[in-house]
């Protein structure tokens, strides 16, 4: 069992009905709609990044690699946070293009 | 001449050469490139919904106007705004879509 | 029709699914459980001040006054936020308590 | 001596007057009043969720295991914290619920 | 009476001891000692940019316009602010200059 | 090679135009000019504290050493931070004084 799925598990162990239906709700939020996955995903990557949460920003990438997004995209996608956040979130651009460096196929 | 012009050309006139080369790349960020500028558009809006700037959302809300982004994108893009950012977005959720109402054509 | 109704039928009749769902989940978390609802408002506002969301604020001190939370409780957990949150809460501070005082009964 | 003994002994060793009194004062700010001492820390606790502090939500977990907080009350705390703050808390929700799992008597 | 003075009033009426105490505080972290006062009005000039809180960025305008800071010093202060806090920084920017400009001596 | 400077490498690959022209801006918003290069990293260390980015944090400190800025300098200015950014900030504090006090001479 991953650390996730360990972290997971405590979280379903004790959450309540609000946590759970958070859960529910975070995940219907990036479905396929009018918007396609792929671009919902960019999105959710993006603004993780303007918030600087590591954790998300990897999440993301990772569900963009299964999207087959590609460099360039990420690269003007994290150039738009860069630009919107601010350097302060700079050693969060480094992390994340180590990320997703070290997760190409 | 608008507010905003008034503004800008007071930013224009103390501006330096560091906030002069920030406003131009601020411009460079969200031209089309591997992402369409509309895309880019909407990635703009969802960064300045979780950082819960109206000024910011209200200018890329008239930027998707002008890319033609529907109604039902506009939601779907908000709504995971709401869930990544949480209910302390939730005024600048009504405010936008005020705003996106009544820009509509 | 108050301003805030009016902003809610937008949101009614623009928002999907997922920001229906998201104000249903927000209503639900203040519902006494374990917590007294009384004790809910209260880290809502603390929560909110920390944030610093003046309409949030404001909905909670709203709350708050409907439970009839006292003066010197709205102080010290607004006391706990300046603190925690620092001198730049000190506006939404002022503002709280304006709005907490002319709301009295 | 502990690692958060040695800092705050650095804290002390390098202070001045201005980073001396705000220790007092935040020590100061959840001491029982109107409000008890046990509220006070669960207010702590959800004031830190939302700002997305590991180590003060650490902090404010131990203290509420001191106050006898209940598994109830902590996950109603930090349901609010979610939906006040939004999908960006899930990590430090999952974290604060290991922690509060691994402190439990 | 200014709208100022009848919040701090307010402050002043309600504020248990760890508000004023909070309140002592703040006055004495920006008063001249191995930093001149002037350089510490800067500086919270900066934090409350990059934190992007208008009145108290307007606060620090005032006490930099005494400390007679030049107008080259304050956009390259906030040239700083724009660049590590980033777009989302721009309303206050141009709000910033604008209060600036008309309090001009 | 270092961390950091792998770090940068991968920056320096994948990174388009808009990357690298933020990187060449955030590095000229620091060269002295109406202030000198020394008040400017301190601010830059003070936006970064407030903001909350330990990275940053240690950025600014290694710059402060090299020049020359003194423990009751950088004391005061993180005084400032800390009443600015309030207690929220404390582990901040705690690691930028254990990371100054390492990198002294």
């Amino acid at each position: 069992m991953s650390e996730r799925e360990r972290l997971n598990r405590l979280v379903s162990d004790y959450g309540d009905l609000t946590v759970k239906r958070f859960f529910n709700l975070d995940a219907q939020a990036y479905r396929a709609g009018a918007l396609p996955a792929r671009t919902k995903e960019i999105m959710g990557l993006v603004a993780s990044f303007v918030l600087r949460c590591d954790d998300c920003i990897l999440y993301h990438l990772n569900r963009c690699r299964e999207e087959r997004v590609t460099d360039a995209e990420i690269v003007e996608a994290l150039g738009i946070g860069l630009v919107v956040g601010g350097s302060i979130t700079i050693p969060h651009l480094r992390r994340a293009l180590l990320a997703w460096h070290e997760m190409r196929p």
